[in-house]
């Protein structure tokens, strides 16, 4: 048995998705901006994805916009704000994926922004007065760039919240939202957003492929330029399967939510109470620890210090468990977690990042326990 | 019996290709970046298929970054120069493709450079005197761009005599080479080349993947901002099933080339002959009635007039033939081919795009010159 926990890196391709992506692979190969029979077919079926992801998350078809991933889709809402919209000031948080931050950076070191960072307490939680205050007193047009779900220890912010100060204060919203999409229920319509984020790969999609909500009423210029398509505002040939397989596996996570949600937010405190039971000393980073005020899928754990701290997940490995330090994103650096770095916790305690989908069971579980029991409950 | 000729735009998948990619979407569904046993198989993988297209264009491994595309690619190379490598100048030509025309443009209206377009004459072809002359006079750091092979009409230039001028000269040399990667042979070590470019689905790979090969003397930062993939350059997690099957369509490309032109080419000048006897007054656009000196896969046709010019693409679909009338990505808009204006032609004929494949036969060639005949010689 291999267990597979490292879903908030990637998750599985659903074989129903698969099925739906196989027939533009082998069949339906015309490039959706011909205008003939082969080409026809494909832009049916392309629009027809449009359709459903806005459906899904109650927007119009007009306001999704396919990309190459979660990052290209941050990257268009912020660099293009600050292109074409005169926003000069961005207010986000040090927790953000590194697709907003050094996003964001690069803006700041281009001097196209000035950036402020909003507070957020020991377990990595906004200061919401805090944020209310810096958009008050921003000195020019502003965007707000908050996470909805953290990657790396499930903090959840208040989409609705943050929305009302930023529209209150006439700053555009923009949340990646790739770590809840397809987890949580997305209303465009009632949120107070003017950008949201999927990444198909996060919800048992195709890697390579995500989409941009992009609010009717911002009008941005493109991040890349070419052809006509999405509406002249992503040029370059659409990956027609990508978005067949990630309008589908948006449907099946969205359809399938609550039984989903209910099976995973059980495997998650059955961790956490098995692993409170046989651990002494081990606590959970940021408010991953709370089932119910986390995202269901991560769980963050901080555990006892010992002296195979740098080997954990080393040894996990070798135990035949796949689990992440942090983002995945960043795994190729050596660098550690830039998200536990601002939390109040004993840093030289180490800490391992369980993340859970549909394909796993309670088996898995108890074996992953059992494992860090072994790792340390004895030797603690 | 419906005949695809739009391989200009988009090629059908091989299925070798297919069956390349689909151990990664439905067992080895791992993060590249994750450090543990699903990530390393997956990272293990995408160095391999790097390796493979380095040595397939003669390139070190570390000069090929894959990306979501041509125009991404191209965009990459366009404006990252220009943010970072203090270009100020680019030269270019008005038959480019929409990705560099654009993306050209852009620049020129953010005044990040000034923009000189190399003069053509009436086939579209490069007049590498005045090119040689805008370098020499050029005022800043500059960068050329010209495509290797026009989409449209199939003009090949010399990258050899447009790279040595940029070398004496001290200018950057980028090249879209979209439409003639996998088609032609690229020695990325005898060319003098800094920028090519490569889009899978050009020659039957996946779409939503491509390349730039960035060669190692030159030192540009990251397009889109985020993770550290592709070693800091690229970031957002690899479209890994995209990156697998690129490599093994160039692979193919690249180990049946001959083959694959001989068949091809041999079915262009099938058509040019076949035609030339049927249709009185029929003409080639660009370079394209010429075999040796355009691109084997594109044939442009200038028709005689006739009343139902603007019906012609419309009149072979309803004959079962997919034909373009020009690049794809423009197809969307309602703006005739930016190519053929730049042309001395009659433009009140009209005109249609041929383009051929691997999989093209000798029937389908004489089925398609039995319809454009039927169409034109009898009205004629």
């Amino acid at each position: 048995m291999r267990v597979y926990l490292d879903n908030a890196a990637t998750t599985p391709l659903d074989k129903d998705v698969f099925d739906a992506m196989t027939p533009y692979m082998l069949e339906q190969y015309g490039n959706p901006s011909s205008i003939h029979a082969h080409g026809r077919e494909v832009r049916s079926a392309i629009e027809r994805a449009r359709k459903q992801v806005a459906e899904l998350i109650n927007a119009a078809p007009s306001e999704v916009f396919f990309t190459s991933g979660g990052t290209e889709a941050d990257n268009t809402a912020i660099r293009c704000t600050t292109d074409t919209l005169g926003i000069t000031h961005i207010i986000t948080s040090k927790l953000e994926h590194h697709a907003v931050l050094h996003t964001v950076e690069v803006m700041e070191k281009k001097k196209k922004a000035r950036v402020s960072y909003v507070k957020t307490d020991g377990k990595g939680c906004i200061d919401y007065a805090d944020l209310e205050r810096l958009v008050q007193e921003a000195p020019g047009k502003t965007l707000v760039s908050l996470m909805h779900g953290n990657n790396e220890v499930g903090n959840l912010c208040d989409l609705e919240r943050i929305g009302t100060i930023c529209r209150e204060n006439n700053a555009l919203f923009h949340s990646d939202t790739v770590q809840t999409m397809g987890h949580y229920r997305h209303d465009a319509q009632a949120l107070p957003v003017d950008f949201m984020v999927g990444s198909a790969h996060k919800f048992h999609g195709p890697k390579g492929v995500g989409f941009l909500y992009i609010n009717s009423d911002v009008k941005i210029t493109p991040f890349i330029h070419g052809g006509a398509q999405e509406r002249n505002m992503r040029g370059g040939t659409e990956n027609v399967y990508g978005i067949i397989g990630l309008a589908k596996a948006l449907e099946i996570s969205c359809t399938q939510a609550a039984e989903h949600q209910e099976h995973i937010a059980g495997l998650k405190q059955r961790m956490i109470d098995k692993l409170t039971a046989s651990i002494p000393g081990i606590a959970f980073n940021g408010m991953s620890g709370n089932v119910e005020e986390s995202l269901y899928t991560v769980l963050n754990l901080c555990l006892p210090p010992t002296e195979d701290n740098d080997m954990l997940l080393f040894n996990l490995d070798i135990n035949q468990i796949s689990a992440s330090a942090g983002s995945a994103c960043s795994s190729g650096s050596s660098i550690g977690s830039h998200v536990l770095q601002q939390l109040d916790r004993d840093h030289t305690r180490g800490s391992a990042r369980f993340s859970f989908s549909k394909y796993n069971t309670a088996e898995e579980i108890d074996y992953v326990v059992e494992k860090l029991s072994d790792l340390y409950a004895v030797k603690a």
